[in-house]
């Protein structure tokens, strides 16, 4: 995944595409107001007082390059993994195809803009008798290395027996109502979606601001099903760097696939030709699993059984027996129903799952407890090769079961990437 | 408020009162683990081994001071705001006083060693077959300027009648039960408690580590009664700074009291001699309002309309009619209902509340709208004098009305600050 400044090598301008009317954040740092007591040569002024600062805070953001959204594959899934996570499904509430096709076209555009730092619409030039074209917290921000990964649910294909917008022939086999698991207590209202969007940034505010201003511009034809906030990353793509915990205190993630392994990324997460429909190739599939935390039963385990359970210490991470975190594991010397030797690849037929899961505090359960736990994201070339039979045998015997419960649940194909200004997230399935 | 690196000048070292055993987040990072299969010798030469990177790491982290925890005031309030936030309200589930000051002492114990970015308890030390004094999601991350701060419901002192802890008579008149207010739609769990603690951090996780660690030392004593995470600062208390914006897109606290300003603290912030009973004096009442906004309304009404609302233009932040930011603004010249003009000090005989306000989205409401708004917290030497003149204007009047609602409700009494290692939370209050 390449990393560019869109200041310095802007694509969208390189073909003469800029969006019209689109507004750097940085650059109007500083800058008057839209108001209507305001004339043009007032806002003229104004900006021209403040140019040195903006110039400070504008070399400031540069330090940071941002995402390039263009590419083969969809940003935010090799992407070395950022901070804060909001997440959101989307339902359909229209029939009409052509309603659908509009947003998703111009949600392609706010997306470019973005995860480039700037604002959507037109921003300063708006009318001051219309709403505002980008609803405004994220202004002066920087794009803290935002992503937005879109994907479509099986329900977008086919519900309730209808071909709702003549899509069922090319829904993927790969694309399966995931099977039910043993101690699965599903919420519906946490299930599901025609539709996702990943925003991945460094910023909450930055990912809050993309997943509410594409909501708002799909006003009519799309509604947020279900959205869930994430913090503290439990799994990185960068192995180089400190391996995060997750709220049971254990390194999570010390072998997930890197970001720049292309060999392992092109054999286990994404879709080549031939797998499927070739509208995927390039693509790759989400499991996203929301997975409750019984943290304060957890607490109260003893540190061994803690480490039993996982197969790893807890300081240091190092795998049952052995004395670094990334010492090769020995699978055999653990107990049986260690949570490493279920889920490593060796115990699964070579089966890899990319996950970029992130963990998530939602105030508390009314029982006086913590309503905590992971936000499992897991991208994969064929699901029912990797997280289906590592689920399975993991439900079966996992000894973690007893601390944990999968409370949501949901499956998307995550289209290939938009190549270049112009195209839009879903061509190669509408299109 | 005085910021120190605890690692330069810890007065718990200085006053040879170092807790036992506590361990160093920093200075363990890249340890083995505390795994029966390891020997002390083994974790020694892993020690050694992995010194040089150990140092570097401790060279990063020693970038941001940690906020030091002892002091006149309690750390929190004037403080610099950091970026995140957990909030918890706990209710006290026994009737013995000697259990609750038992859990205020460790609470206090764990605070010190927590915001100086060390871990609870034994850590390292501690025993295979019990379970680990921290919960460990924080091993390795610095302290994120973490600060934690205490308060005191009314229903401590009094609930039903009963004297449930013989502190009614130390209740102060201020610290009233919040009279109700027009639109308010409480929800009662999300409202009152008999203690709360506010942690804020660059970190999430260091957040939500501190409050997990503080429930679960209180087992059996308190149980967490609500609990709110917040991000985007609404507010800073150094105004030097940028201002932040909130959800509505709108720059929020640009005249907030700034925490440098000791003649404000001193004369609108903190309680003084004379205040109340004697035991406040240094200290500060919270109010704490959840605020939901009405987003996807407001996302649909006219530029022109927002900033008649607010009082104050969109994009720079300037008061009706003026051009920047920091102008003085003419309230006269602002709509009636404007609330720039509502809430300013001029409207309400000088009151000043000290804003430390977060936003917050918890998800979506079933409804297909976010759940989202401002999580407000205002600090103030006398809330009948400040936050309940002011919210009654507003709620009578003020034009943002139509757009938000008061979800949730909570008044605390702060207590002064720790001064030295050994006094402990409620000490002036308990003692």
């Amino acid at each position: 995944m390449s990393e560019q400044t869109q200041e310095s090598q802007d694509p969208t301008v390189e073909q003469g595409q800029e969006p019209k009317g689109s507004v750097s954040r940085r650059a109007v740092i500083g800058w008057a107001g839209a108001g209507v007591a305001l004339g043009a040569a007032a806002v003229g002024t104004v900006a021209a007082a403040t140019r040195s600062s903006d110039e400070e805070a504008e070399a400031a953001l540069k330090a940071v390059p941002d995402i390039e959204f263009y590419g083969e594959h969809q940003a935010g899934i090799a992407t070395p993994v950022q901070d804060r996570l909001h997440f959101a499904a989307f339902d359909v509430s229209t029939t009409s195809r052509d309603a659908l096709i509009r947003v998703l076209k111009e949600w392609t555009k706010a997306a470019a803009v973005m995860t480039g730092g700037r604002e959507v619409g037109t921003g300063a030039t708006g009318l001051a008798e219309a709403p505002p074209d980008d609803t405004g917290e994220a202004l002066g921000l920087p794009a803290s290395r935002l992503t937005l990964t879109i994907g479509f649910g099986p329900t977008l294909f086919e519900k309730d027996g209808k071909d709702r917008f003549g899509l069922k022939a090319k829904r993927p086999e790969g694309l399966i109502d995931l099977p039910p698991f043993p101690h699965d207590n599903l919420d519906p209202a946490r299930s599901g979606g025609d539709l996702c969007v990943q925003a991945c940034a460094d910023d909450p505010q930055v990912a809050v601001h993309a997943i509410r201003n594409l909501a708002r511009i799909g006003m009519g034809v799309v509604t947020v099903r279900w959205s869930q906030l994430g913090f503290g990353k439990t799994s990185s793509t960068t192995p180089e760097a400190q391996t995060p915990r997750n709220l049971m205190g254990f390194k999570d993630g010390t072998h997930n696939v890197s970001g720049k392994d292309t060999p392992t990324l092109d054999e286990h997460i994404w879709a080549a030709p031939g797998d499927g429909p070739e509208w995927m190739t390039g693509g790759s599939y989400l499991v996203a699993r929301r997975i409750r935390m019984h943290i304060e039963t957890w607490d109260r385990t003893p540190l061994s059984e803690q480490e039993d359970i996982f197969g790893r210490t807890k300081r240091e991470g190092a795998p049952f027996g052995k004395q670094k975190e990334h010492d090769a594991p020995d699978l055999a010397a653990m107990p049986k129903d260690a949570h490493v030797r279920l889920a490593h690849p060796d115990s699964n037929s070579g089966a890899k799952l990319l996950r970029r899961g992130f963990s998530f505090t939602d105030g508390s359960d009314g029982l006086g407890r913590l309503e905590a736990g992971l936000f499992f994201l897991a991208y994969q070339r064929d699901t029912r090769k990797a997280f289906v039979p590592v689920q399975r045998k993991l439900a079966a015997t996992d000894a973690l079961n007893e601390y944990i419960q999968h409370v949501g649940s949901a499956h998307f194909a995550c289209p290939p990437g938009v190549r270049k200004p112009g195209e839009w997230w879903g061509q190669s399935l509408f299109g």
